[in-house]
C-alpha cells in the first residue's frame, strides 16, 4: 500500500470499489421493521450480518486486496484486527491465492479466532496494547504486505459500498446510523451518502464504555484511549483505541453527530433484532439499533436506516444475552 | 372463494400472483453457506423467515385476500392456523382494511397469538382437533370469507413466488428442499420449478413425528394423522393431520421425493443455521435444513437450495434450544 492520501475518498473510489468487489460480496438485504419505539417513521436494517464471513468487512478487505493484485499473491498479507476485518482478509487472500497473517488482541471472541483459522489464515495472539505494533514488525521483517483494518483509502471505499447499496434500496433515507470502532465504515458511508444526498444525517454510535470518537468530535480534537479503558465494552468489535487520522478526516468533514450508547442498550437491541428481524447479531452490530432505541428524538427524524454491522457471535453467548429479553408485542 | 379446481395451478396463476403481491412481500434473499456435510456441492438457503410477518405464508395469504377484493373488505375474512398464516391473513386483511378472524389451537406459539393480536385481529383458541371445524363453522353462521391456510388455489399460487423467485436468484438449480405441513408451499413451488426446469428435483420434508405425508407418499394414498400424533413435534408450524386435497394432488403430481427428520436434526438445524447464516428460525422454519443435514445422498447431488419457512419464535425457547449447539469451524 502506498501512503495515504492526503485527500479524502471519493464517490468514483466507492463506485470502482463495488466493481471490484461484486463478484464476491452480496449485496446485502434491508429489512424494514416496525419502529421500536413508535412515531411512524420507517426504520430500516442494512443488514451486513448476512455479508459473506459475517460482517461488512468483507468489502474493505476484498478491495484493498483487489489493489495489490500480484503483490498480495507474492508477499501474502498481515493485518491486525479485533476479529472480523482478520476473518475478512482471511477469506479475501484465499480467494485471491494469498496468504494471510491475522494477529488479534488475546481477548479476542473465540468464534472469529477459530472462523479466521478454518479459512486458512495464520492467527498469531497478542496481548490488547502489542497486537497493533507486532502486525506492523511483521509486514516490516517479513515483508508482508499490511492491509490495516481502517486507515486505509482503499478499505474506507470498499467500507463505503455500504452506503452507495443503501442508497438503491431504500427510498428518500434521512438519517443513517452507523457504529464507530476505527472509522474506516462510516468514513466510507458518509462519502457514498453525502456524494450523492447532501441532506442525509450520518450519525456516528460507539459504546459508552469506548466513546473515544465522541470525546474527540465534542473537542474536535481526534482523542485515543488506552485499551484498557476500550476493552470494558461487550462490542468486542468496537474497542480500538481511537478511530484511525484518515477516518477522522472524514468524519470530521462529513459527519453530523455522534452518540454513545450503553452496555444495557446494547444487549437489549441485540434482543429486540432476534425477535424483530430474526436475525443473530454480535455485540457490534447492535449498536446502531441501541441507538435508535435510546435517543431517537437526537438522531432526527424521517426514514431511518440503522447499519447492522456483523453477526460472529458464539451461540451459547448470544443465548445468554438474549435469552431474557422480554418479547414485546 | 369458488370451489376447488380439479386442476392443478399453473405457472401464471404464480406470475398473476407475483404481481398482485409485490407491493406488500419481499423479494427475500438467498443466503449461500458452507455445505454442513462437505462434499462441494453449492448450498443455497431462501431465506423467508425474513418475510415480513416472519414468514412465507404472507405470500398466500395477500394473494388470496386479494382476489377477493371487495368481498373481503365487506364480509371480513377468518381462517384458521398454526400460527403463521393467521398472522400473514391478520395482516394482508390489515392492509387491505378488512377484518380478520384466527382460529388457533390452543397450543399454538404464543409468540405467534401476541403478533397476530398485534395485527389487530380476533384470535381465539380452541383444542388442537377443533380450531379447523370451529372456523369452518364460523364463516359459515357469521358470513366471513375463509381463507384457508394450504388447500387453496390462490394460496398456492401465491406461496409458488418462493420457487420462481429462487429460480432468478440462484443459478443452476438442482435440488430445492422444502418443508411440508398442509403442502400449500411444496405445491406452489413445484409447479414454479418444474415448469421452468424440469430436471429440477422437488423434495419434501416432515418431521418424522409429524410424518402423515411420507406415509401417504409411499403407499400412494393420502394418510391422515390424528392431531395427538402429529401435537408431539416441535415444529409447531408442521402439525396438520394430513396435507391438504389439493395440495396433494399437486405433490403427487411433481414431487421427487418425500423424507422425514428427527426433532434432534431439527434443533441441530437450528443452531447451525444460527451458527452459520446468523438467522434467528424456528423449528419448522428448519426442518429443510435438517434434511440436508440427515439425509444427503438421498437428496442428490448438485446444486441445492433449502427453503428457511419461518422465524416466529419466542427467544427464550429459542435461547433454550440453540445455547447448547457446539460451535464448529
Amino acid at each position: 500500500m502506498s501512503a495515504l492520501p492526503t485527500t479524502l475518498v471519493t464517490l468514483e473510489d466507492i463506485h470502482a470499489a463495488q466493481a471490484r468487489i461484486r463478484p464476491t460480496c452480496l449485496r446485502t438485504p434491508v429489512l424494514d421493521v416496525p419502529h421500536p419505539v413508535g412515531g411512524g417513521a420507517p426504520l430500516w436494517l442494512k443488514v451486513e450480518s448476512l455479508q459473506r464471513t459475517g460482517s461488512f468487512k468483507l468489502r474493505g478487505a476484498v478491495n484493498a486486496v483487489a489493489v495489490l493484485g500480484h503483490e498480495a499473491k507474492t508477499s501474502g498479507v498481515v493485518t491486525y484486527s479485533a476479529g472480523n476485518h482478520g476473518l475478512a482478509l482471511a477469506s479475501a487472500a484465499r480467494t485471491a491465492g494469498a496468504s494471510a497473517t491475522v494477529v488479534m488482541p488475546e481477548t479476542a471472541s473465540a468464534v472469529k479466532i477459530r472462523a479466521t483459522r478454518a479459512l486458512g489464515a495464520a492467527v498469531l495472539l497478542r496481548p490488547p496494547d502489542e497486537f497493533v505494533a507486532y502486525a506492523k514488525h511483521l509486514a516490516t521483517v517479513e515483508g508482508l504486505a499490511l492491509v490495516p483494518p481502517f486507515d486505509d483509502p482503499w478499505v474506507i471505499a470498499g467500507q463505503g459500498t455500504v452506503g452507495s447499496e443503501l442508497l438503491d434500496q431504500v427510498d428518500d433515507v434521512d438519517v443513517v446510523v452507523v457504529p464507530v470502532g476505527g472509522g474506516g465504515l462510516i468514513a466510507g458511508v458518509a462519502v457514498a451518502l453525502k456524494s450523492s444526498r447532501p441532506a442525509v444525517r450520518v450519525i456516528g454510535v460507539e459504546p459508552a464504555l469506548a466513546g473515544d470518537l465522541a470525546e474527540g468530535y465534542a473537542t474536535g480534537e481526534r482523542a485515543v484511549w488506552s485499551r484498557a479503558l476500550t476493552g470494558r465494552t461487550i462490542a468486542d468489535g468496537l474497542r480500538a483505541a481511537a478511530v484511525g487520522e484518515l477516518p477522522w478526516a472524514h468524519i470530521t468533514a462529513l459527519v453530523d453527530d455522534v452518540v454513545t450508547v450503553s452496555e444495557e442498550s446494547i444487549v437489549s437491541a441485540m434482543g429486540w433484532l432476534a425477535a424483530n428481524a430474526r436475525i443473530v447479531v454480535e455485540p457490534s452490530g447492535a449498536v446502531a439499533t441501541a441507538a435508535v432505541l435510546e435517543h431517537r428524538h437526537r438522531l432526527g427524524s424521517g426514514t431511518t436506516v440503522a447499519v447492522v454491522t456483523g453477526g460472529n457471535i458464539d451461540l451459547q453467548s448470544f443465548a445468554s444475552l438474549v435469552g431474557s429479553w422480554p418479547t414485546l408485542g
